[in-house]
């Protein structure tokens, strides 16, 4: 039986159960954060949860354990679980209470954390995926990572639906980001994304990528653009967790530069599995 | 012990708990509903039974129950919870599934419906209550009454730090609605409120008290003002499903009107009792 971390302490999978009266569950009132483990080891842990905890303050979540304490925790989960490549799933909500709008004085936040298997999407890292365009309906705070994910959920089924393998946000006709990725667009060698802000989730490999550019020196740019130059592009990709960087290679069914993964996509990609190879040594990482 | 009804079935309330895979606890994929009881009597249950299914449809989530045997399980929930002055809440989620931003495939809904008591806010009928402005920065589909309550809960919150009873959603300086209510304004005579469409929910209690206007010959007219515009009112109150009319006496720190419950609020009061203790005879209905 696999075990999850409730509240700081290990239990079964199937022991941990939630009050229908948890704020997570009747307001979305809670944060969340997804962390990679290649080769047995937690990717960029340490960002994560410096991520998580700047999400929980900014909604005034209570989070009893400091970044080091949920780093020990979360190593020892990915152990008792034998979890090689997979990821951690961690959420804290402001707990259970009557329902009112208004912070409860009594609740306890709940801490869950729990493993999945994951692969690095290989198929879709080589040939690139299609995306669509939708309207960024969202409220103006998605740099909080919270469980206020409605949104995204709707217009990624919205993209499956119409064929398209993901959606990106358009917003007043800038392009902000995936539907739970960063976007990444490149003219004339030069790397464009939509700055941090309240627009869009700042992502952890985003902020890596940024370094990776510095480092590989890669002309990079935190500058917005429409969604006129996304169809304009030489190259387009997308940033994640668990996407890494993959190429788009059409959006709303045009192509992008020659409707093949670009040069400079292939060096992020390449930059940021010398990164994983680098901090997860067990970790088998190929293009 | 209280009893509970979760997917068709009564249970003991501590005997029904929740997956933390249900996408309820981690996307907010879900709606709800809340209904005033009245002297053991449901108020208004058909109208908010069929918002609940609209909200369902709008997110295809798929409610196993109709409207009709819906209400039939909440009459039987409110009997043998002995409910005399109360509410049912009930929420639907898409149900457990796998952490996917796509609609699962095989996942089964989850409803929970469950009772609480509840008594009229005679004192801030009476009185009024100071709310503060705040800017809407929600999605623009809040016409679905959807679990994604995340601002509501923040502005709620940032009222009562501010020393404010509630807080009114302004968005481009139209007033849109309340942060779980909608907002009337009277000038000269005539009732103003906004319209229904994708920036407000269209309240039950809203939509009654327009009939209500119509019966008893008060003009009210669905058309949107500016927050200027609210602080020249003679006077405003706010609709909702616990606290049905309740007058707005101060915005910002500035008087409405005289400062003190106005006349045609009165009237909207008195026509929305006598529709309760018409419906719910046993109700006990006084101002």
């Amino acid at each position: 039986m696999e075990s999850v971390i409730m509240n700081g302490e290990l239990r079964n999978r199937d022991q941990c159960l939630i009050s229908f009266e948890d704020r997570g569950y009747q307001f979305g009132d809670g944060v969340y954060e997804v962390i990679r483990v290649y080769g047995g080891r937690p990717f960029l842990m340490e960002e994560h949860l410096h991520r998580f905890k700047r999400s929980a303050d900014e909604l005034k979540i209570r989070l009893a354990w400091d970044e080091q304490e949920l780093a020990l925790m979360f190593n020892e989960l990915v152990a008792v679980n034998e979890v090689m490549d997979g990821k951690i799933y961690v959420q804290l909500t402001r707990g259970a209470a009557k329902r009112d709008h208004l912070f409860p004085g009594q609740a306890e936040p709940v801490l869950i954390a729990y493993t999945d298997p994951a692969s690095r999407p290989l198929d879709k890292m080589n040939k690139g995926i299609r995306v669509m365009t939708v309207d960024d309906i969202r409220w103006l705070r998605v740099d909080i990572k919270s469980l206020n994910l409605l949104p995204n959920v709707l217009v990624r089924q919205q993209a499956h639906d119409a064929g398209a393998d993901d959606a990106i946000f358009v917003r007043n006709g800038i392009v902000t980001e995936g539907s739970s990725s960063n976007v990444f667009g490149v003219k004339d060698g030069i790397c464009y994304t939509h700055p941090a802000g309240n627009l869009i989730l700042n992502g952890i490999t985003r902020q890596k990528l940024l370094q990776l550019a510095e480092a590989h020196g890669i002309a990079c740019v935190e500058q917005a653009f429409t969604r006129d130059q996304l169809l304009e592009m030489d190259e387009v990709f997308i940033s994640g967790t668990i996407s890494e960087v993959t190429p788009v290679i059409a959006v709303d069914g045009q192509p992008i530069g020659n409707g093949k993964p670009g040069a400079i996509t292939a060096k992020f990609q390449e930059a940021l599995a010398e990164a994983v190879r680098s901090a997860c040594p067990s970790a088998d990482i190929r293009m």
